[in-house]
């Protein structure tokens, strides 16, 4: 049974890999040259500052993923070996997976924001709207925040699963207590 | 000792609510008028489209607070009297929960991005920046973001016990069986 949960967290970390590395790369590949009025501008991700930190905590997240599989493959063969220490590696991979569940989750609505303001653009302020000229660089925008919101809800999903294994040993009358004890 | 834990949840929560109702106040009450160049120009948190999601977020966050601190004290009186109905109550704090302390995140990460726009400006838009004509505003939204992100931190906390409370009513051996069983 306890394997049965860590093949299920195996196959989210992957899935969430692929997605987190394919926003990275379609964010970061992303580039459109076109003329405006008198000159020829390109725009890339490196423009709008919060997709250049979304680069960055994808690669990150996606590294810090291929890691967490690791052991998870490791743990999976050398089952029961290690059992003293089980109780600090769920509270560290409990931490570890709340930490990047909060922090892509935080980046992608920092890019979503980003994003709508380049759509709209804001009158007050007299900013221009950009997307009517970048159209295919917006698409390609729009596409890997997609993805990119996948692979956050993935990653909730696996600070559950991690979560679950942590606090299950705990027992329910006592508090902070093992239920070995 | 369950009694102790439901304590720290219920300050969590009453801080949180203070801080979050402070944050809505500040960015809701925040306006400054000023002469621009020919005209008198008066920005308000309307201007900026991440703050007016952020004021709502604030407040049903707050509200939902003040409803699960009611539960605590209701369920604090007839400890024991609904027992069968527990675990029901233990899933549906721990969505709510996990929900509130994702969005409010979101939202403070996505008020911060517009924040950093308003202050930088961003050049290859040719999008000016605004906080050196309207100083008072921007001190005052900069003040309401950090209670803001310190509520998102209580309530992140609270997530955390909540799903303490959920996970360890399940044994340690066996995926999604209740200890008792």
């Amino acid at each position: 049974m306890a394997l049965e949960i860590a093949k299920i967290e195996a196959i989210l970390r992957g899935i969430a890999i692929l997605l987190l590395v394919s926003t990275a790369c379609l964010v970061g590949l992303d580039s459109q040259t076109k003329f405006v009025i008198v000159y020829e501008k390109e725009v890339t991700y490196k423009d709008l500052h919060a997709l250049v930190v979304l680069v960055y905590v994808d690669a990150v997240a996606a590294a810090y993923n291929l890691l967490q599989l690791c052991r998870c493959s490791v743990s999976a063969l050398s089952q029961g070996n290690f059992k003293g220490s089980y109780r600090y590696l769920s509270w560290a991979c409990f931490v570890l997976d709340q930490l990047a569940a909060y922090t892509t989750f935080a980046a992608h609505s920092a890019a979503l924001q980003h994003s709508v303001l380049v759509i709209t653009g804001a009158k007050v302020f007299q900013w221009m709207k950009w997307c009517n000229r970048f159209t295919r660089f917006c698409f390609q925008i729009g596409g890997a925040l997609t993805c990119g919101y996948i692979a956050s809800v993935l990653m909730v999903m696996i600070s559950f699963i991690s979560a679950f294994n942590l606090f299950r040993l705990y027992s329910p009358k006592h508090f902070l207590r093992l239920k070995g004890t």
